[in-house]
């Protein structure tokens, strides 16, 4: 596996597999693997000849008051981590490299991040949609695979790579869970014992949509309600959103027929955690 | 020289031209062609083994009371002058290809547009961006040349293309004038006779800061002044802008010493106009 810190060396890497008519898959990582990470580098290596990882905490998708400072990392690890799995290269360019002082350029929608995590967390996607922009150009794959836990994240770069004409090939992963049902995620680490108990809320209140579109619920905020009530039983929690809704525009479903997304975020103590899971009720 | 309507179309065409090792230069192109379009795809040639030219009257671009429906339009025309000068492929998309209604996704400078055309024409430069952004991800590029009239537009491309990681060269082309000196323009069509001589006010307003300058003037706010009174000797002439500014920032200047930007923008009755000069005063 090769290492490159540049633009420019990942770019020269990049070429010469596709001189190789090697087909180049990338996965756009912050880092601090865990399963849920190494599953889509295992996906990248189904659909492509070769598998680029990058890593980088892209301060543009942080707001002031986040955790950027806070963001785990260990550099090392992930390296071992994806060597294991048969990746190709890692690239980790430089906050400096990939933002230099001149930098004006942005990557904006305006429909998507008007819902979700968009309202709580003002100016993320817009970072979001930026540096996977960049990291589009600099790598130039065929296809890049993002994780369904972060749904609106994947919507959110399915439909700027549909609206700008990049010629790549957008690949959904799905989310990978510890046994207990708590998706994985690196902010997990965050939490004490009690708060990992308390984040088990979320994977449970999605079970308890399940069971009431089973037993035919046709009310979107009856669910939302009873959702809540479930995470709010358990200690130190705070709800950001509960939000059955349509999984291609994110909007409000007045009933529960076709597909629905529900998707929520909650504070266990100062830890934000998202969860998702789509819906398909008979009619 | 083959014509293109589709966005797969093109795509093809330039995905053959690259297997055959050959390079491919974008001109991209509001059509209704005069001298200065034509200099372009020559540029082009000399830069590359392929020219592309897309035709593209693109609506997000234009402010709402704006030219967008009187824009000239000649595409048999533009076709045979495209041809006569070696051009290999054009490309007019149509706009219901290039937005479709879900459309959400724009590209926006946060400092270039700040300047100049950018304050009296708002959303300008995020309509440029994104459809140049548009332009080079279908046709791919390796080399796009832009005329120096529009000397904002080109150094907002080149920013853009900094910023993204495109790895695409941005080639500048010097101003084609008539041979009185009024800068080539499709909006040139919209000039009465008589506005047609008022018109002549903006070269003539540049050819005096170049007489101020070589004279040794060092005061950017009374070269701006007696252009700005020849301007208006002109009978129906209103000044949008009359600005010496700095060429990378296109912020104001306090003395003339490095190179000047001077650009500016002058209503000819309901037509708007724009010109500028490089000066590379001795210090």
């Amino acid at each position: 596996m090769e290492a490159f810190s540049t633009i420019s060396g990942i770019r020269k890497w990049v070429r010469s597999a596709r001189a190789a008519n090697e087909t180049v898959c990338l996965v756009p990582t912050m880092g601090y693997f865990h399963e849920g990470h190494l599953s889509l580098m295992r996906e990248g290596r189904k659909l492509c000849d070769r598998v680029v990882v990058s890593i980088f905490v892209n301060p543009a998708q942080f707001g002031e008051n986040e955790d950027l400072d806070a963001y785990p990392v260990d550099l090392e690890r992930d390296k071992s981590l994806a060597r294991a799995e048969g990746v190709d290269a890692v690239f980790v360019p430089s906050s400096d490299q990939m933002y230099p002082k001149e930098f004006q350029t942005y990557v904006e929608l305006t429909r998507i991040p008007g819902h979700l995590c968009g309202l709580s967390r003002p100016g993320h996607f817009k970072g979001v949609a930026t540096v996977v922009a960049k990291l589009f150009h600099i790598v130039e794959p065929d296809r890049a695979v993002f994780g369904s836990k972060d749904y609106q994240q994947l919507l959110l770069i399915r439909r700027m790579a549909e609206d700008l004409n990049f010629d790549i090939i957008i690949d959904g992963a799905p989310i990978v869970r510890e046994e207990d049902g708590l998706a994985m995620s690196s902010r997990n680490t965050y939490l004490t014992e009690q708060e990992r108990r308390s984040a088990l809320s979320l994977s449970r209140s999605l079970d308890l949509a399940a069971e009431m579109i089973d037993r035919g619920e046709k009310d979107p905020g009856k669910l939302a309600r009873e959702m809540e009530r479930l995470i709010l039983s358990h200690p130190g929690t705070r709800i950001d959103y509960v939000k059955p809704c349509d999984p291609e525009t994110l909007e409000k479903v007045e009933a529960i027929r076709g597909p629905l997304l529900v998707a929520l975020a909650v504070r266990i103590g100062r830890t934000r955690l998202i969860d998702n899971r789509i819906f398909h009720p008979e009619r």
